[in-house]
C-alpha cells in the first residue's frame, strides 16, 4: 500500500487543474502585456482568473495581485506595512511564535532595522485567545500578522476575532493562508483580513504561484522591481497556466468545503478523528494541538523516546510518506519552532509525526497508517536506550500514559 | 495567415516541453524538501535538471539558484553585489541606458540609497564598445552589469571582452541574459560572466522559472525570506514542473545553435535579413541597432509619421501578432527608453514596430508581414497630419529616405 500523507508539505496537481493549465502553455501564450489578439486573449483569461479567485475570498478583483506563492506574499505584505509603519513611528509588529519561516525570518530581518516584534504565546492548545492580541496592541503597533492555521499541527486560529478586534484598533491584519485556503472556508470581509497570502500547490493546484490579498487602499511595496506588471506591484511577466490552474483549484477546493470553519469537511473530520483515536493508544505519545479547533487533514503527534526523522524512514519502507513537520525546514537537527512554540520539551519535539492528507483517504488506509506507526514506534522503542531508562526510571517520562 | 511576431515577448511552451513537465504535476509530486521516497525523487528531478541547466551553461550545479523569473534574477544578483561593495565603501555601479526594467529599476532604487548609477552610451548601434567599461571602471565599482542581448531591438553585446575587462579590474559582472539564452551560445566561462539571469519563457520553456547563476564563491543575499530551499538563498517550494520543463527547453534551444554568438543561427539569420531587406524598402524608416550583431530572431525599426500602437493594431487584423518593444512597458504613453538610448528622437520612437521570431518561421510569412508592414506604413502615412507636413515640407523629415 502507498499513501501519501504529507499533504501540508505539497499536494498532488488534479488531473482538473492540469487540463486547465494546458491550453495555456501551448495555445493561449501571449503575453498579457501584448495588444495584439494573443496578447489580449491571454489577459481576458488572466483577468478571468483574478475575478473567479476574488469570488472565493470574497474580494474585489483588484485586491488580489499574484505572486511566486505563498513565501513571496508573506514577505510583500508584512514589508508594505511595516515600512508604512515606520514612516509615521509605528514599528511594532504582532504575531505569533509558530508562523512559517516566510514570516519569522521576514520579521527577524525588520528587527533588525529596527522594529520590535512581539510574538504571543500559542499555548498548548496551538491556538491563539483574540483577547491576546487586544491586550497586545499598542499605539505604535502598524501590523498584527498571525496564520490562519498552523502548518506543521493544523490548528485554526479564530482569525474572525482577531480581523475584528485589528479592524476596530485601525491596526492591519495579515494572515498566512497557506494551509487555509481550499481548507476550511475563507472570506476576507466576514474574517475581517486586510491581507492574505495564498499558495496554490497546498489545494491541489501547481506550485509557483500565489497570491497576495490586499485590502482596497493598501499601497503594495514592491519586494522586486522591473515591469508594470499587476499594477506595477510584481513585476515579471505573468504565469498565466498557473493562474488558471490556481483558479481551477480553489474552486474545485472550495466546492468540498461548508460554511463551518471547525466542521468544513464532515467526512474527512471524521476520518481524522478515527486517525486520532488510532494513534492515541500508542502509550507515551500526544496529539500536538487542540482536538477540535483544527483542519479536517492534518495530524500532528509527538512520541516519547522516537526520533522522527528514523520513524519517516520506516514508514516510507512501509509505503507511508509522512513528515516531522514543515518540509521547509528538513535537514535541520534544531526540533520544530512549533512544537516548542506550544511547550513541547526538546526531547519529545524530536519525536514528532505529521500526517497530512485529504479527502481521497479510505478508512483502510488510516487503519493501515494506525497500525504501521504503532508497529514501527514499538519497533524503534525497543533499540532505544532512553526508552530503556525511561522503563527503568533512570528518567522520567513526559507523557505518562 | 497567422503569424506569432512576439517571441521576444513570451514563447509558446514546446509541445516537447509540455511532455517533460507533466509528470512532475502529477505524479513525481513530492516536495524535493520531504525525506519520503516521494520528495527524495522528487529531489533527484531537481538535482538533475540543476546539472543539465548548468552543463548547458558551462557551470557547476551548485552555481544555479532557480527564482520566479528574469526579473527576480535580476534584483538578486544587482542587490546582492551592491550591499556587499557598500561594506567596503563600494557604490559605483555601471550598466546601460537601455536595459530591462527589472535592471534599471532595481538600479534606481539603489540611487536612493545613496549607490552611483553610471549608464553608458549604447550609440546608434545598440552595441556597447569594451573600452567604454574599461574607461568607466574605478576604485569604487562594485558591479558592472550590462544585458547580452537587447530586448527591444536585438544587439549583441560583446560580453566576452566586457567580462575579461571585469575579471582584470575584479570587479562582479552581471549579464541579463534573458534575450540570450538558448538564441546565441551562451557559456559563462568562456564569456567570463560572474552573474547572469535567465527566463525560461523566452525559448519555449514555462512562465514563472528562471536562473540566477552566480560563480562560485559569490554568496547571495535573499530577495525574500523564509524557508532553507536553493541553499537558503530562495525560499518556497521548488517549482519542479517549470524547473523539469525549462531544463528540456534549454537543451533543445541550444541544441539548434553552432558556436559562433553572431551567426548562431544561419538559416534564420538569412530571414532575419530578408525582413530587413524588405523592410528596408518602405521610405523613411529605419532599422534598430547594428544591422549584424544581432540576435536571429529580433528586427526592430522606426517608421517616420506612425504611431507604433496604430500600426500594431492594423497588422493584427492582418494576423501580424507584433510589438511595438517591451511588453513590460506596453500601455505607458512614454517613447521606448530603448529606443531614446539609441538616440532616436521621441517623433520617430514613437513609431517602432519590433518582429521577433523562430527558426519557424518561413520565407512566405516574411514576404506576408514585409507586405503587411510596408502597406499598413502607406494607409496610416495618408491619413496622418504629421506625414503630410512632412510631404509639405513644413518639418523636416528624420529618415530622409
Amino acid at each position: 500500500m502507498e499513501i501519501y500523507a504529507d499533504n501540508a508539505a505539497t499536494t498532488a496537481v488534479s488531473p482538473a487543474v492540469v487540463e486547465a493549465m494546458l491550453p495555456y502553455f501551448t495555445d493561449v501564450y501571449g503575453n498579457p502585456s501584448s495588444l495584439h489578439t494573443s496578447g489580449q486573449k491571454a489577459k481576458e483569461a488572466l483577468e478571468d482568473a483574478r475575478a473567479r479567485i476574488a469570488a472565493q475570498l470574497n474580494c474585489l478583483p483588484n485586491e488580489i495581485t499574484f505572486t511566486s506563492g505563498g513565501t513571496e506574499a508573506d514577505n510583500q505584505a508584512i514589508l508594505t506595512i511595516a515600512h508604512k509603519g515606520a514612516k509615521t513611528g509605528k514599528k511594532h509588529i504582532i504575531s505569533t511564535a509558530f508562523e512559517h519561516h516566510a514570516v519569522l525570518h521576514t520579521l527577524e530581518k525588520l528587527k533588525k532595522e529596527g522594529f520590535e516584534i512581539e510574538l504571543l504565546d500559542v499555548h498548548s492548545t496551538g491556538v491563539i485567545d483574540p483577547q491576546q492580541v487586544a491586550d497586545a496592541i499598542r499605539e505604535d503597533t502598524c501590523l498584527v500578522t498571525i496564520m490562519y492555521v498552523n502548518n506543521e499541527i493544523g490548528t485554526i486560529q479564530p482569525i474572525a476575532e482577531i480581523g475584528r478586534i485589528c479592524n476596530e484598533k485601525k491596526v492591519i491584519f495579515h494572515t498566512d493562508a497557506v494551509q487555509a485556503v481550499g481548507h476550511v472556508p475563507v472570506d476576507v470581509r466576514r474574517d475581517n483580513i486586510d491581507m492574505l497570502s495564498i499558495s496554490a500547490h497546498k489545494f491541489h493546484g501547481p506550485k509557483g504561484i500565489g497570491v497576495l490579498y490586499a485590502r482596497r487602499g493598501i499601497l503594495l511595496e514592491n519586494v522586486i522591481e522591473g515591469g508594470a506588471q499587476e499594477r506595477g506591484k510584481r513585476p515579471g511577466t505573468e504565469n498565466l497556466p498557473a493562474i488558471m490552474g490556481m483558479a481551477k483549484a480553489l474552486e474545485d477546493a472550495n466546492a468540498l468545503l461548508n460554511d463551518d470553519i471547525y466542521a468544513a469537511q464532515p467526512e474527512l473530520i471524521a476520518k481524522r478523528d478515527r486517525l486520532i483515536a488510532g494513534l492515541e493508544k500508542i502509550p507515551h505519545g500526544e496529539l500536538n494541538g487542540d482536538r477540535t479547533r483544527r483542519v479536517g487533514g492534518t495530524v500532528n503527534f509527538c512520541f516519547e523516546a522516537i526520533e522522527g526523522e528514523s520513524l519517516l524512514l520506516l514508514l516510507d519502507d512501509k509505503g507511508i510518506r509522512a513528515s516531522s513537520g514543515s518540509a521547509c525546514t528538513s535537514g535541520s537537527l534544531d526540533p520544530s519552532h512549533v512544537l516548542l512554540a506550544i511547550g513541547r520539551p526538546h526531547e519529545v519535539a524530536h519525536g514528532s509525526l505529521r500526517l497530512s492528507f485529504d479527502n481521497s483517504i479510505t478508512n483502510e488506509e488510516i487503519d493501515y497508517m494506525i497500525k504501521a506507526v504503532a508497529d514501527t514506534v514499538d519497533y524503534l522503542r525497543n533499540m532505544s536506550p532512553v526508552w530503556r531508562d525511561l522503563q527503568q526510571g533512570k528518567r522520567s517520562f513526559v507523557f505518562p500514559e
